[in-house]
């Protein structure tokens, strides 16, 4: 195994918890899990165990292969995957336009699937989701998501125009309170520093989420949680205890 | 100067940006500035210059100083000031109880501005709030808000008590969405890995941020974010544009 370059057909986890998350949610793609000699101790490799057997994915002992993909040590087991895209499904979407920072990505991956959004579109330029480094940013929630890249977003918009559209601006046309959401909806956010361009304005309803005039903007993940936490609202605001 | 050592009774933030926050927020704790011999490029140097000069505070050219403290380049200015401690003021509070991320730290000390939330207690052990990494990431938001640190949570609460006590935890007794502060009030949250442990459903009115069963937990900052984006609504909703 190399390491990881972009454009490369196969990636990998580095660590016990997200290779579980992978062979739990995507044991198709895996090819193979290379696992440290001192792994025996560790209280999630039972599980690797049984989801290897149970899918016939070999385990591989080798140190070596450890010590090169993880240099920092620490690191456990990796699973080897298949690169892989997929389509997206009907339902809400987040779109992110340009994001370019990989641990904000993950962090990203992860708030999605705690708010139960599934499908992630990304519009070129982008960071690539499949570097290690996001793929253990997201703690595995890569594995759960459906993931694709545009080359615009018009071409997204030409697949999903008919979703309800919610740029999230400064210059956003309406206040985030104000919003609720009637059908099937996307969320677009732009890039960590530049944020959307107004051409985004021109697109179903823009919105900011208020703040004070003491900063500039709020921060990417931040905003995304936020915005999540709104427009899902309606499907948590009656769960009377969180398990 | 040295590089910053947890306990010193001087720090420094790296960069125009922070620097000039510092100028303008606290500018009678600024010992000096040092900035790199290429600074006068940099289109934010004549606040800097023009802020100096208001406040009688000396800029020294020295590169030396900038590589020392900031090896990676990049850095253009530096202001050295000394450490502070401010008492909180009455009105809404943030409550971190052990907090250990200095990236976190800062991220969060500028949400707290965006949210108009002035006012943060650190119960220790925790994360040193004047280290150059937190001074950076909070972007020079730390010099607009006053922050104490409490040997325990007793401690805190023995001064704030009267507040109404809302501490974020996956066992919160109330759903997040059911609840609207009525005074002032005080949002408690726990460290990046274990959050609050059990003795926190004693105080006030415990909460929890609904999610789905597919993550463990809205890492810390998500959290805080959306705490404050909920707690501070009144004051926001109604706002029609941001700026």
């Amino acid at each position: 195994m190399k390491i990881y370059k972009k454009g490369a057909d196969a990636s990998y986890t580095l660590g016990v918890f997200p290779t579980i998350e992978l062979l739990k949610n995507q044991p198709d793609l895996v090819k193979r899990v290379v696992v440290h000699s001192s792994i025996e101790k560790n209280k999630g490799y039972p599980l690797i165990k049984e989801l290897c057997e149970k899918h016939h994915i070999a385990i591989d002992v080798h140190d070596a292969t450890i010590k090169k993909l993880s240099p920092k040590g620490n690191c456990y087991a990796i699973g080897v995957f298949h690169v892989y895209e997929k389509n997206l499904e009907e339902g809400n979407h987040v779109v992110l336009v340009n994001p370019m920072d990989m641990g904000n990505m993950g962090t990203i991956m992860r708030t999605m699937l705690g708010f139960g959004i599934k499908d992630l579109a990304i519009v070129r330029p982008a960071v690539d989701i499949y570097d290690p480094k996001v793929v253990r940013a997201s703690m595995g929630a890569i594995f759960s998501l459906r993931v694709k890249y545009y080359e615009s977003f018009e071409d997204y918009h030409n697949e999903y125009g008919h979703h309800e559209i919610y740029p999230f601006m400064l210059k956003g046309a309406k206040n985030i309170h104000k919003v609720k959401p009637t059908g099937n909806y996307s969320l677009i956010f732009g890039n960590e520093s530049s944020g959307l361009d107004d051409s985004f304005l021109n697109y179903g309803q823009s919105v900011f989420i208020p703040h004070t005039e003491l900063i500039d903007s709020l921060n990417l993940s931040q905003s995304l949680g936020i915005g999540l936490y709104h427009f899902t609202s309606a499907q948590f605001e009656n769960k009377e205890v969180l398990r």
